[in-house]
């Protein structure tokens, strides 16, 4: 038998990089009281999206931008969208090469991440933006 | 507590390219009654998949198209699998980096998108193709 | 009126490449006997990852390791964080590009996949590794 917890959440970003969510969703998961369960995450914008990364060394974080930024070149000629700028098309194709949402297992009361394993929130815009998730809690 | 509604849908591409589904989707999600909960969406294929992409600027969707044909490249020498024409391989991959399965919060007896996001069935082969979507809604 | 089964796996890969878990996994969901829910996956590492892949013919995902292999070349100079070997941070954005997890709807009491999807653990590490997946049944 189960039922779910929903919390609307409201991050600010500083532009274009990674946030990391980690203790933030972690204090949700604890807060909902399920023992065992699931715990989705979703962004509602095209132009943000959500990873798991390896959480120990900055330097990873980094090095994604970098290899990002060379795979989806910001103002590259083939793209007529750029109403926004030139990280507008590329924000979008950086989160449909990402994640929309996040599915991740409750045990014992907490997400069940790998040791290395963090929960990023990955700005695809220069701008700092206001970026909505819903948190939706099974247990 | 929780229970599932489940749908199969059978959806005629037209070729290549994304196909909206956004109200198709809102529908059974009204139809389910659930106010609050889950809709993931499966497609049973590995040469077509879905996005949540922007859905105000049909340019995104050339662009989008016009940039996975050149991360991708249809026949190209590096790919030995090519049984049904250049776009056979190429249509895996494009699988592969982008979703077999969304899952959209509910909240109010409606799917909690943004604004900007659409649900895209994206066909990957050159040929229009008959594909099967699985809707399972939990509430 | 749903509930869960949880279950650890433990698996041994023998270094970069796919490795299919497509039996194991209809084997679990068969035991929690639910009839009608989704099954998902979840690998707790950041060097490994999930994906659906074509299982007919094993060339594709030779041609799936190749196509990686360009798209997130070895020991590029891109890269700074190299600590354990160069494919450490290609690992990391393979990981990245594909899925940590997976979700896939039950019907009649089995994975409802398509007759060509299979479920293949990725290791992106050239070593073998010990990786821990948990399968949450939902039914």
């Amino acid at each position: 038998m189960s039922a779910f917890f929903q919390q609307n959440l409201s991050i600010q970003t500083k532009g274009r990089g990674t946030l990391e969510l980690t203790r933030e969703i972690q204090a949700w998961v604890k807060k909902s009281q399920y023992a065992i369960g699931l715990c989705h995450l979703f962004v509602k914008h095209t132009s943000a999206s959500l990873i798991i990364c390896e959480n120990a060394d900055p330097q990873v974080r980094q090095d994604l931008d970098h290899y990002f930024a060379s795979l989806v070149p910001d103002g590259d000629s083939l793209f007529l969208h750029n109403d926004e700028g030139p990280d507008d098309m590329p924000a979008h194709i950086r989160t449909i090469l990402t994640q929309t949402s996040l599915t991740i297992p409750i045990q014992e009361g907490r997400l069940a991440l790998g040791t290395w394993q963090g929960i990023y929130l990955y700005e695809h815009r220069y701008a700092p933006h206001q970026r909505e998730i819903i948190i939706t809690i099974q247990g």
